[in-house]
């Protein structure tokens, strides 16, 4: 049990965290900010908070426990901005999909008291964001990666755990690069393929007649890309060098599917089908 | 109200094609074939057909209406088995995927009778297969794309567009390279990319970690690489040329992305993913 939550960044994943907390009776107050003022007093009016602040420093800093979850360019500043009025005991953490460019820039807000911070990474979200889209079970048997520091006490990182922990999410820790790499592979890279895709085929000249065509396989593939511009804009760049490795290797992997198709060769296209199909229906079976 | 109907092909497709005319009323009795004796017996044992048969030309060139729902490459021969004994009053359709390569293969196989044909293509799928996976609604509000031949005659084509409709299906009619051009990037490029994809996370040398830090995105952008593998190899064979034609136009689009990303440029990604997230969102807004 804590006293005092505070949550900057009140959309989808930071409203979801605090409904989470809230419904396992894990806090007293919930106390929000939010760049955007309209978001913020929709947070409140729905009950996802308390307490709304335009003031991080202050009424934030003080918390026993932040939530960052914001786009991740904007991590350094918010941390910026808490760190005059940090009291030693709170611990922070955040929600970006990034986690060595939010190390970095944790380093350079925090100084000496980046050991109170304890990166983090929820793998949930959902197409819709703001706070209307927060649900108290979005973690629900989800993943959750944390990068502790060596900076970072045991106690720090366990408050944060067992925060997550109490939302339903089953915690893995990671070394920031590596969790940079796979995330580049398994999410960040989807996201551009699924987003070039949209823009490719309604940008054609006969784009209409085209996506007037399109069924169930184009919507599941492409729903990602209609997530928030701004936030992948962020995440691209701050995860660029692991993400054009990524998008390379994989062009060059497409490049064997196409000299296959050109020259007609019916085994490689099976066998290529085949293997993959065999590995995404094992990983449909996984919890 | 038709008497008998022919099903060659009972898996997802055919025998929810069979189940929505018996549910529609508008047969007496489902007659059907599978080159899969396996396949043919379940079908008949769940009661998507009445009556399964091993000798297509027999009892299946006298029914009615005759649908072939098979991969792409099987139309040809299916055609020429059924040839021999075909009635002049039956009209023939197909559910495959293309259409320019399926027109050529009945032209061969039915000759001067190739006004019985009228090909078709309902888009829909599961990923999902085989006889258990077929249900009644499962082309209600989806799209039915017919590309009737100049040698068909309005009762052939009015016969097959209101058994779709019986099954709850929107009708469309669109010249085969059309068809074909708007699937090649709509359905069949999705599908290449889901499959490169998998095979790329899958297969990399930390394969394992990171698809078991596969998310929701990756989830919905890869299942249609549970596709069956067989039938997809066939169509990108079948749609060759205008799949090479995408395939590149796509990689040439990824490209100005890579360039933006390579060059940290976030105006030029930001106005990427914006264009593309409102061209998705406003697409899934239309029925």
């Amino acid at each position: 049990m804590m006293d005092r939550l505070g949550v900057i960044g009140v959309g989808l994943i930071g409203g979801s965290f605090a409904l989470a907390q809230r419904r396992a009776g894990r806090v007293r107050e919930i106390v929000g900010f939010d760049r955007d003022a309209s978001v913020l007093e929709r947070a409140l009016s729905l009950g996802l908070i308390d307490t709304a602040t335009s003031d991080p420093a202050g009424a934030i800093g003080s918390c026993d426990l932040v939530l960052v979850s914001a786009p991740v360019a904007q991590t350094g500043p918010i941390l910026s901005s808490i760190a005059p009025g940090l009291s030693a005991s709170t611990v922070l953490t955040d929600a970006g999909s990034t986690k060595q460019d939010v190390v970095g820039a944790a380093r350079e807000a925090l100084g000496e008291r980046i050991g109170q911070f304890v990166p983090g990474h929820p793998l949930a979200g959902r197409e819709q964001h703001g706070p209307a889209a927060a649900q108290a079970d979005l973690f629900q048997q989800k993943k959750v990666v944390l990068c502790p520091l060596p900076e970072n006490g045991a106690k720090a990182v366990q408050a944060v755990r067992s925060a997550w922990e109490a939302a339903g999410a089953a915690v893995l820790l990671l070394e920031p690069a590596r969790h940079d790499a796979a995330l580049a592979a398994v999410s960040h890279l989807p996201h551009l393929l699924a987003y070039a895709l949209v823009d490719h085929v309604a940008g054609a000249v006969d784009g209409s007649e085209k996506m007037a065509l399109a069924g169930g396989g184009f919507r599941d593939f492409t729903r990602i890309a209609a997530s928030s511009p701004e936030m992948w804009r962020d995440i691209a760049l701050a995860n660029r060098e692991p993400l054009l490795a990524e998008l390379d290797r994989y062009v060059e992997h497409l490049g064997t599917l196409r000299t296959a198709l050109a020259r007609g060769d019916g085994a490689v296209l099976m066998a290529f089908f085949e293997r993959a199909s065999r590995e995404r229906i094992l990983w449909g079976t996984k919890p």
